[in-house]
């Protein structure tokens, strides 16, 4: 089935929901970018979609990223692909947030969004090499910008992340990786074995930049001792011309179940202590402690909002085929009607529920997402120091939500929409199938949800003295106050009401187990998921109502015959059923979590073990 | 990681639980199976399950059945397995259920779901032979059980069921595939193409017999019209030799998700107008009214409750990985004790969590299958005709619960066991993949969610009156009343009794929704896989409460070091993890169902199509 997506919500969200004009009045954006552009921005961006980056995408789950005698293929048309995203200004010379000409994130993620849907495996690549320049950009010195950033941004070159190893996954404090001073104080030897690295070795361009995490000799244990190094594939003269290769091996990849297109290494660093890198930020302090995981986290509110965002694209294209095959598919008669015509299954009442349960989830979470990136445009670029600061400590908060909640809801809308086609949506003659495989990766990747669950909960809701978090539960309450009483949406504004004050609840009970951490710390950890679930729940029907609020004006200024009013009618449906449907969850989370109910961990461990 | 399996419950269930004696009273068995063989049914099929069986799972994902010149080649080791199966009493012989010698269903199947865990693509060969066997047995002649019986219980040949057609999956009843009558009464001419066919062509031995659905000519519209035939890919004589081939061509074969060692074929029968079949049952009624269909469905309840039963092996499968891997794997501190030694993972809170709600969803799920099974048992073969019947209805309400609510929920279940491995559960060094890929099907064979909630609301709800699902709801009731005031476990028994009053109210919501049909009748089936979901979570905790009941009682009579205590103790927390963690969402799906929210339909068609 053709790739389409609904580039008309992107439009509603850029152009009629967010305060766009505040983002775009930025110094760094203001003669760059205008409100008028965006459409041309998002047609051209779904033409690419659409004609580049779509068609290479099937055929790259069936053929996928190859490894022979230690040279990775890429799948066919993956090294094009890649130059023309990144040559054309689709890649990462927009999408790096501190670069001259950038977009915005909120701008950039909608033509992220489309291609992300089109081609997840390829955008992977793109997403690391834009982190790799960020983190030149925020920490490397300007020789090592000059050395890296040009090949970077054109596609000549591409970047990875290393930090994961074989003992050390979510627990990356336990890396050991080693990094050896040599004479030259920049120059360090680099021994170690990282594992599922995204595009560790790719096959679609001349070069690779690896950011590595390691351990200098002597430093401190756990994640303070980590630094953090430049370590490219072939080695980079001053001129950026190539050297010779770095001892950089790729000693296999993954068989996985999905993003076959997307290599995932296991790179051997060192296996001749022949390998280098190019030490970033400053070199350990007296008690052996390096920045390197604290730079890499810098650029972490963005990347984990992006997880959860790529998990979204992949949940929306699944819907867009679902809600197509249901108008076409022919099958059945009405309920209680044996005798008239058949009809496309959209007439079925539980298809009807599926496709608006799906839409719900998939724009709630959508708008939730780009929420996100707008606080992250706001803190990185307005010139409003408070007001960043604010926005900071939001984009904080919504990290792990977006993250984790949205990684999981995408998910079962994908389930959801196969289930919609039934037996052919099991087969590869649909999309869907590989929407499945290819975002399940994507409740585990830059932290599995518990592990955002933990961050909410353990970190987040107490940073800066709980005020991030109560500035968040504020802009909540602030919105239920604002519509109370003047609103079309009485009952899903109470509704949202009554989910709040179960946050509230909940927040009492941390700060009673906080309060008492002899006796009940164990309720923190375990109830991280639940909070996490129900946080995200609350906010995006807080985004939905506050986009069916837009809507309804939108509606009121309409003739009756517009094309345009289903949209927002549609905006308005999801929005109820979002309430009354799926935020009651809450009441049952925060039920469950006051519960202090401790029976899997009282259980004995060998009852749990098969 | 090695193929294990959780006996222990099987025992539990079939020794502890279930009054097995009743069935094994029963004359069709009371000569050939007692109480004390079971362990060794038991000890010798798990040797199969880990032998025999499991060996050729993860070999036969990769390879697949491949369809080559219009021949299907067997993953490799396939033909072998089954022609073993079958040979030595593991399949269709023991399986089928008015066959002398053959097993209780409740004995049977739990051999069966070792088997099916261990290679769910090989069992679902069986089960078609098993189906085909046991129409043959229920309505052949005694010719065609001479002709066609003692070669697919054997293992020589396999047998089909083709209902599905390119434009007639969920509604069968639009069927186009003819059959015209020859000169032998007996004997019809077959035309039609029949899709999704499991087993369509195997590979994995000599012949095939079809079970075709096919419209005799001049035959009423709609299912009643259908007839039954028996089309065997090469004509068999009567002396059970082969003839020569039957004109049905091996027109392609499906590229799946999962399940890729199981052929799912595309036939074409009557291509060259030679396809012949047997006519099974009566001729057309002066109607044109035949009854194929339902000499099929006689067998949906066992082959319904069968599906969900796959689905929940492959759940069962994915917990044990995750529950072993949980033990060995290292990785990161308890909670708030950054300075202690790294631990396995099972000591985290989070991951107990998770273990514990695979368990108690796991082994609910098979409680309630293997009661289904044991109603099916006493219908088929018990003495007292009453009894018989009462559980025929009561297996009828059942099916679609045990169908829809199972495959829904095991699917969760592989998916949070995913969780548990983090990234390698990703990949295919574990079977837990492939454990979500093979799984996904069973949602919707054998009917769609929705199918079964239909099914439920639309029909076994209302069937004999009311009747049976009174009696459903009466048995529910009965423990409810029996365990108050003296039970262990009382906040869960008010916990099941709350949720039982949720029902009531569903229930009298269908009353009023049936009885103002012109205004209400779109609530029938747009709360139908609701009330599906509410139905099956009632169930499961009230098998689970049951089971915990006996635990209890098991641990009294047990010494305080006794090795079994923590199998008991995990029984108990299982039932009140279920009971207090997840029957609280039937409240919700009550609150949803009484609240007659039409949003979906009301909102505009086009507003919910990208």
């Amino acid at each position: 089935m053709e790739f389409k997506y609904d580039k008309r919500d992107l439009q509603f969200i850029l152009k009629e929901w967010l305060p766009m004009e505040e983002v775009l009045s930025c110094s760094r954006f203001k003669d760059n970018f205008g409100l008028e552009d965006i459409d041309m921005y998002l047609n051209e961006g779904y033409k690419v979609a659409r004609e580049v980056v779509s068609p290479i995408n099937g055929q790259g789950d069936k053929i996928g990223a190859v490894l022979k005698e230690g040279i990775i293929t890429a799948a066919p048309g993956y090294d094009r692909v890649y130059k023309f995203l990144q040559e054309n200004g689709w890649g990462s010379a927009s999408e790096c947030i501190k670069l001259e000409g950038g977009m915005p994130l909120t701008l950039y993620k909608a033509l992220f969004e489309m291609n992300s849907a089109a081609c997840p495996a390829i955008m992977s690549y793109i997403k690391l090499t834009s982190g790799v320049a960020n983190l030149l950009i925020e920490f490397g010195t300007e020789k090592n910008k000059a050395m890296f950033l040009p090949k970077l941004l054109n596609g000549d070159w591409q970047g990875t992340m290393c930090l994961t190893e074989p003992d050390a996954g979510s627990d990356v404090g336990d890396s050991i990786t080693k990094a050896f001073p040599t004479s030259d104080p920049c120059i360090w030897r680099i021994k170690g074995t990282k594992m599922f690295i995204t595009g560790g070795d790719a096959g679609i361009c001349e070069n690779t930049i690896h950011m590595v995490l390691a351990r200098p000799e002597g430093g401190a244990r756990g994640s303070a001792g980590l630094g953090l190094y430049i370590v490219p594939k072939i080695w980079v003269n001053e001129d950026q011309s190539l050297g010779k290769p770095n001892d950089v091996i790729t000693a296999g990849i993954e068989h996985k179940m999905g993003l076959k297109a997307q290599a995932t290494a296991l790179l051997n660093f060192g296996e001749n202590d022949e390998c280098y890198g190019i030490r970033m930020g400053p070199v350990p302090d007296e008690k052996g402690r390096s920045k390197g995981l604290a730079m890499m986290f810098n650029m972490m509110n963005e990347s984990r909002i992006g997880t959860g965002h790529n998990s979204n694209c992949q949940a929306a294209a699944a819907y867009s085929v679902a809600s197509r095959y249901a108008m076409e598919r022919i099958q059945g008669r009405p309920f209680g009607d044996a005798n008239t015509d058949r009809v496309p299954i959209i007439r079925h009442e539980d298809i009807r529920r599926m496709l608006l349960d799906m839409k719900a989830v998939t724009e709630g979470i959508r708008a939730m997402i780009f929420k996100g990136f707008y606080y992250l445009d706001i803190q990185n670029n307005s010139d409003d120091k408070e007001k960043a600061s604010v926005c900071r400590g939001l984009a904080a908060i919504f990290t792990p939500i977006v993250k984790g909640y949205g990684s999981e809801a995408s998910l079962a809308v994908i389930a959801e929409a196969m289930q919609v086609l039934g037996g052919v949506g099991y087969t590869q003659e649909y999309p869907i199938e590989q929407n499945m495989r290819d975002s399940k990766i994507l409740t585990v990747w830059e932290g599995t949800t518990f592990i955002h669950g933990n961050d909410l909960v353990g970190r987040k809701m107490r940073m800066n003295n709980g005020a991030d978090f109560a500035n968040w539960m504020a802009a909540i309450k602030d919105f239920i106050d604002s519509e109370k009483g003047n609103s079309r949406f009485q009952a899903e504004i109470s509704r949202l009401a009554e989910a709040y004050g179960c946050l509230e609840e909940i927040k009492k009970c941390y700060e009673f187990w906080y309060g008492n951490m002899d006796k009940k710390k164990q309720f923190i950890p375990l109830n991280a998921v639940a909070t996490l679930t129900a946080c995200g729940q609350v906010q995006t029907a807080q985004c939905l109502l506050e986009q069916a609020t837009v809507a309804y004006k939108k509606l009121k200024e309409l003739s009756g015959c517009h094309y345009d009013r289903s949209f927002y009618e549609g905006k308005i449906a999801a929005a109820r059923y979002y309430a009354n449907q799926v935020l009651p969850n809450v009441f049952m989370l925060a039920h469950s979590i006051a519960s202090e109910d401790a029976t899997c961990l009282e259980c004995p461990e060998e009852a749990l073990v098969v």
